[in-house]
């Protein structure tokens, strides 16, 4: 790749570094791919509800969040007609190449940011070279800059290399709270699909190697438990009181308790909780923000079940109710051995690779999972892959940034394996 | 008293119950305060840090916070002289009437409003009747209006009908957080009494009762903990974390598994909590507000202790570090029979009193207390009376209001009993 | 009394201290009982279901209890046509004098020991002075021995003085587990009472010094609970038991924390555990002993219906069922002014009496409270007395003992109001 | 096979399952074994602390419950001179054949049983066949039986059919309490062994199936824990106790939620509770039975210490101390493939197998694997193979029986890869 190209890379990759939105709120995002896609010879181009069933989306923020990043996208200077079509949180874009006979293969890469505020000093690359997020309160903490870039550029690649077959490529919204992979899944353009390809950045595998398909991600979901009692004062009539603080501790107790399973692997976390008001109050309500992992998506399942019940015994234990809403979820989906060895194969033949990890452990979740499974379950294949990349801190940290070598290396790995599927189907 | 004078007190509650300022921030309150003192006959005016050591504050609330309502005071028109003798958060006044050879008596009357939104609607009194709060987000829901124009009020007929003695009215902030009754008490002013009345209206009790003494206030503290810990993936790497959600709910459920005592009534609460930061994160730090009280303060420093030990080894149990604050605190103090006999005396022939109780049970805190001590272990008398009044809902809710009847009730029975001390001292 | 009585008084509470019997099975001290009750000139005896219905009992042991204790009673010489009316645990017997006109007077002491091992050492005078425990594992360490020799002296004295009315002696057994209080007050012989007394030695009152009627006894209830739940192997297959222990944890927890209540006190404890098989099962079953009190019957059974519900949620919280059996249980009931006035005058005119305490708060729980709620309901009248002893150390401990001098005061006690009442009644 | 020696198996089997003794209490079983033993062509028999130091052993139980079952040893007819050398719960014996130059080989066996009552019905064949348990309480309901007639019949078997080395077969008490792997292992009989097999028969494999050498055996530790508190009256005085039970409840809670580790599979259990006298004191005192396993012997450490802590804060938290007690523990130890692969050769020729599954995950505990470490870490090889039987019912139920098809079986594999490692090293 000539050193031009190379350039061309890092500088949309900075364009949007600089322009983190959090999920469903990728406006501004969006507005930007679209302006890029419309650049290339790309034959078909829906964005949002043209996409996807706005149904389908989980995990969309209150609508006032909505808004504001809505009217910050148009103060940035977003089309206004692209930002329309994206309205209440409508975010994201699918982009066809149709070349004739050949395969339908997909690319899915995500395009949201994360409420991290990223590092100011001078050791922190992107503030040094002055490519910083310039939104105050997010940033491209897990790579996702680099995910787009890699999509645009292995489009363009393989409509300048030539290709029989059809290309969709999925910019997906709201990776990061589980809320987008849902309603790709569910599009009319995963329908289709022959091959799947996924692609993440780093994930403490260093600038060089390429891990060819991933497996065992952890099923997960995403849970909202709010606990409702009866207020009371706390000195003069506690017994009035229906105590959602005290119900709120009995199922922290508990749901670190779920029996672990012999099946495998199980995760549960209560990550946040708010609530009551004041000292001599007895808490009418609380909230807890709470997540269920399995290393199966019935393990999963199994863990979520318990920990639904946990909080209604709990609320009930104590004259509470216990209203537990899955606000996202995304199963396990394992790449398949067929496709993997197509990509390790042409991982091995790109310049700069110099390690080839045939499969590796996840150990988190995705939800490109709901986009494998689709495929895997209408009898195509699919492979989530890992593009090594030597990063200083780790993911969703304030100094976390990437080699940029590796948005070249990327791009190759993605564009050759599909080209490669085109030509000889596994 | 004379239609004018009742019209008079009206107008001068009505003003104050307009613009409610939270404990320490009574930065207008005060100004008004000193402006209505400033027109009476007054020997000494003592503001903010010329009345008492900043450093016996207790809830001090955090500086932004400070800020927000001296510039908000500001605005609204107060003096910028007076203010600067505020700043940070010293209000609060002292007025005394020198008036010669007799006793020494005091009158505490409290003057800080409350985080609570008055309600809007016409079939509240204030807001039918045009002087709702005019804050938004604050109310003077507990009568604290009525307070400061008994002060006023007392203060003036005492004045104008002759005293023989000293007369010392504490003018306290911070009621309703037990922020102010301790450097109000650790004051030169509260060095030298004989005689300390304090007073409340409502209650509970209707207009027309008064309630010579109360006894039995609950001993209680305010607590501020927060857990620290250490934030990991929970899907990745749960066993890095030092969880204080899990922390916290260990302390929830064994902070009111604290022993019951024989001695007497104890009670303890978590109010409010708030910590963590998202699903897929052990919680890294929370927070609890919590309090204890006890029929004594024997029983509420047990019950603080046990807190305290139950707070710091659930989070020792879960790797993390417990701090526990005691923010404010109010020990019990009952008044004294023979100056409730004087009350009770002077409310029997005051208009419009119909019913005098000796003495009830309070039930809740107050720390006014801290005075009533200062004065008992002195070798003077207190009490604190209650005047009744209809009031349509409880303390501490958007509705609550009074029957205007009661201020000069109160007046009359204030201004009465202390000059029944000074001529006849019991 | 004559030095001679005194030493007959010493004799028998020795003698009946020599065997201390648990609750309903008093087989021995019973028939000890009956044989001192036919020396006396007695009008109607009736043991066991001839004073009550045995379904009424409450707390009854298992069948091999009862028969151990039926088998050292016959071993020891016990009357076997007596033993046989005492046949399943029908223990304790009611003795009736009945004199002509005048009012029906009842007198009820308590029969049972417990399973304390008395002290052996020189110290403790029963083992000095020879007549420590027989049994080796139960004691009076209550003083029931000393109520029982009150209840047979009166019963003497009253014969031996005259009397117009009825008097009915109650020697209830099964105090100690609150088994006996209820099934006497529904019997028959509790129907007419006119007047109701009832005694307890010691209780931290020094010899010398009778209360004449105490307040405030706790309601209380005995609860078994049985959590069952699903035995696996914790290490191979953790999800498929539902963990007994687990949520017994969580009912431990969640039972100390329920909500004290402004009415009064309420007390919950759960006494006693035992459950699970190994340490490589999930355990299938555990039981826990707990008990619920209250200052008023109202509180104890709020109490005992949280307790309830703290048990059911926390099994079904972990797929368990919790079976909660009521065992036994006792109101709260006062004596009342105008007999406790009585008892107080003659107390004053009994020689030994120094000090007259018209009331005092009992603090603990006590089943004669059943007897004395079925007079007061009937319109009678009822006090429950304590006679002072010097007690070297605490009731229900193995160095338990009472100055002897306690025995000859109760009885003048007793047996005065006992004749006051019926000579002039209050 | 001969169909006599087929019989012989069957009789020496049947008769070793009529005398399951528990842990440290095989007397009669060692006294059986020495005598078969006596009967062989062996060099060297070392008895209980002959073969081991008994300061090394493990879960040994206490005094009361070895001398029961030694007394009853002596009184089923167990050689006295025998039962001398054992005194003290120094059960267990190695046997050797030392036949010139060759590899050192060791073959372990255990030899306990377990506290299950075995089945009486007729349905349950050793019940049908007149073999079933003798001692009332204690059943080989694991298969301990098989394993000792395996241990004798091959050490025959190569005695008779010759062999170059020195062959060293460990008959180990106490398995089943993970107690008597670790002074084997320590033992000098262990110290020079070359290769190490041990074996169990069924473990959910069918009749035919041999697996050559098991793999990730869960690394287990047994913990006893006592919490010791301050009983108190519960009604009169609970804030003077130091509360055991509710120390156990926020310990029970708390162990359960023991983080999950990313490293691999951890367990953790409370198997046994017991504490406490009566509903109205609290708990002085309980005791806790519980475990903790690991993927890894760290892992199995991590839970370790964290249980650890949990007792320690939770009693701390309540006043109490806990004690918390290491009874026991077993490492984790894998099958090495050299040897795994010599053990499959010699299956697949053995009579009646057919199928041979070179490796399989074991899912439990086993103290063998503290003979397979020191083995390993000398530099030898270790497997532990599993010879599979049609069994009825699971391991550890009153209805579990093997397929007796199983003892030739094992013998066949057992004798033949000593063999064959003796010829021909791997």
């Amino acid at each position: 790749m000539a050193e031009s190209i190379r350039g061309r890379l890092s500088d949309l990759r900075r364009d949007l570094h600089r322009y983190p939105e959090p999920g469903w709120c990728e406006f501004y995002t969006t507005a930007r791919l679209v302006e890029e896609l419309e650049d290339l010879d790309v034959d078909e181009i829906a964005v949002g509800a043209e996409a996807y069933d706005p149904d389908d989306r989980m995990a969309v923020p209150a609508a006032d969040e909505l808004d504001e990043w809505f009217d910050r996208a148009r103060d940035r200077g977003a089309d206004p007609g692209l930002l329309e079509r994206m309205a209440g949180g409508n975010t994201g874009v699918v982009a066809v190449l149709d070349r004739g006979e050949g395969p339908t293969v997909g690319l899915r890469v995500d395009i949201d940011g994360l409420y991290v505020e990223e590092a100011a000093d001078g050791d922190h690359a992107p503030t040094a070279e002055g490519f910083r997020s310039e939104t105050g309160e997010t940033m491209h903490a897990c790579g996702h800059d680099v995910h787009m870039t890699w999509g645009l550029a292995a489009l363009e690649a393989i409509e300048e290399r030539g290709f029989a077959g059809r290309l969709v490529v999925f910019f997906q919204p709201a990776e990061e709270v589980s809320g987008g992979g849902y309603p790709m899944a569910e599009s009319g353009y995963a329908a289709d699909l022959d091959y799947l390809l996924a692609a993440h950045v780093g994930l403490d595998h260093p600038t060089g190697e390429v891990v060819a398909g991933i497996e065992r991600p952890l099923a997960m979901c995403h849970v909202d438990a709010t606990i409702r009692g009866t207020a009371a004062h706390a000195g003069k009539a506690p017994q009035d009181g229906d105590n959602a603080i005290q119900a709120l501790g009995t199922a922290i107790q508990n749901a670190y308790g779920i029996p672990r399973h012999a099946d495998g692997m199980t995760r549960v976390n209560v990550g946040r909780v708010e609530g009551g008001t004041a000292s001599n109050v007895v808490a009418e309500r609380v909230e807890a923000v709470a997540e269920a992992r399995g290393e199966t998506t019935e393990l999963m399942e199994y863990a979520k079940d318990r920990l639904r019940r946990t909080f209604e015994t709990a609320a009930e234990m104590h004259g509470c109710a216990a209203d537990v809403e899955v606000v996202s979820e995304s199963p396990r989906a394992d790449s398949d051995p067929e496709l993997v060895d197509v990509v390790a194969d042409v991982a091995r033949g790109v310049d700069g690779v110099d390690a080839v990890v045939p499969t590796a452990d996840f150990g988190a979740s995705e939800d490109a999972t709901f986009l494998m499974r689709r495929v895997q379950e209408a009898g195509g294949l699919a492979s989530y892959l890992v593009v090594g990349t030597d990063h200083p801190t780790s993911h969703h940290t304030p100094t976390f940034d990437v080699d940029e070598r590796s948005l070249e290396t990327g791009v190759e790995v993605l564009a050759g394996s599909i080209l490669a599927v085109a030509e000889d189907p596994p």
